[in-house]
């Protein structure tokens, strides 16, 4: 693991890293924020992964989670949202949400995607082994946010390891990608045509099929562009309903898709990830 | 003035606006924040003034001040760095310093400068009647802050103006520009070999020549890679003990010079301007 950079915020030390990832078979970089603490000892760790064509940058610089991860003693974790590199296949006409930053945190099937594009391994096996080799991380208090299509991978994510996860929250979070048609390209690009596949990277479907954790946390903007079309957040309201999993879903009149919602909320989400850490 | 987007956050609205700016004869872009108030109510302003190659888009992405601004009620403003745009002379080597990006917050005289780089004008008198006409700010009640080179027009821009501005601080700032290889290359390129025109654009020869101000709050890295040679933060605090300015200079240890840093103490910074406002 190589360090490309550190510094000193809020008292402790924001760093971006890069390595060879044997999941995705390319340089991966991720960023890492760990707050002040006493020497020797482990803190709780809060993954947070982003949405299309994001790296881990945008939330590093515009997240504004560094203050209360600092006075919460959180360890703060950004991944890359997809492998890059030479070699890595993009979407064929350079769509912004297939391909390079849209690796929606599945290990696709389907050639030429799947030689590299290998995110559901990276994010859950690969990456957390690197972290814990690197950084004082007490490995039994994880929790898990993300934006958009971070948010479905956190929801997804969450929902496949209940035990390693004790908190689950997202930002405008894409709940069921098998229905809508960001989801419906990228299941099909990188896991082709079968539908049972795709049920396996759905949070609704998902909850559907057994799927169950903790309390969830979502909060979505009233003034989102993809809120009917992509988002659907009465989806997962619909499905945790069904099966009785305690879903918070605040509906913020005004916000947008945007950093300067997720900024607006993050003290919050990361408040109610500490009282579950 | 044209809006070039608004988003909402942290209670208020986000705002990036472009108009004809007839001091620096070119399109200028500025942004606004306005945090949640009483219908018509004015609200005190805090301008904040960006380092060399900052555009407003820095502050505003990373300067995470809206948290604060909304709960203090404070507006904030914070124009670009120089003139941009088709005819506007650059560093005729490209350097960062110099040109584009960074127009130090003068009125160029020298040739092909004085035709574009009004910097001075712009923020001093053309943004200030701009903002005014569009922004329910509360001219009685104005303060100043800046980095590094916007700390230096903060700094000098607050002591022309002592009546104006309720309060000024600055991050990492350029203290006396005569005195350093940044400052002296810019104030040369712009003003020519003039010295005494120089010293109207140093805060340090300023406060030696006679300005006065009250309160000032700096705050400073200790690991700034600029600290020694641009930034000098000593040469302040001996003018201003020389002739009783109110002085706080925080050197915080294991800081840099950039916004991982200046997010850090912007809440710090705000507070204390709000309490002179």
């Amino acid at each position: 693991m190589e360090t490309v950079s550190t510094n000193q915020s809020f008292g402790g030390v924001q760093g971006v890293y890069r390595h060879a990832s044997s999941a995705t078979g390319t340089d991966m970089m991720f960023s890492v924020f760990v707050p002040p603490h006493e020497e020797g000892a482990t803190l709780p760790v809060v993954w947070y992964l982003s949405g299309l064509t994001c790296t881990h940058a945008n939330v590093t610089e515009k997240g504004e989670y560094r203050r209360l991860c600092s006075e919460l003693g959180l360890i703060f974790v950004a991944p890359d949202t997809s492998p890059r590199g030479e070699g890595v296949a993009d979407d064929p006409d350079g769509a912004y949400d297939f391909g390079l930053g849209a690796g929606f945190y599945v290990d696709a099937t389907q050639e030429p995607y799947s030689r590299h594009y290998r995110m559901w391994s990276y994010v859950t096996q690969e990456l957390p082994d690197i972290v814990a080799d690197h950084f004082p991380v007490d490995r039994d208090r994880q929790s898990i946010m993300g934006h958009s299509m971070g948010g479905h991978g956190a929801l997804t994510i969450g929902l496949a390891y209940p035990d390693r996860f004790k908190a689950i929250s997202a930002f405008a979070p894409i709940v069921a990608p098998s229905q809508v048609p960001w989801g419906q390209k990228a299941l099909d690009g990188y896991l082709g045509d079968d539908r049972a596949a795709w049920r396996k990277h759905d949070a609704v479907a998902m909850i559907e099929d057994g799927a169950r954790c903790g309390a969830l946390l979502v909060d979505q903007g009233s003034a989102d562009n993809f809120l009917n079309d992509q988002l659907k957040p009465h989806l997962l309201a619909a499905a945790c309903e069904a099966v009785g999993i305690d879903l918070t879903l605040h509906l913020q009149p005004g916000y947008d898709h945007s950093y300067y919602f997720i900024s607006t909320f993050m003290a919050d989400h990361l408040r109610w990830h500490a009282e579950r850490l």
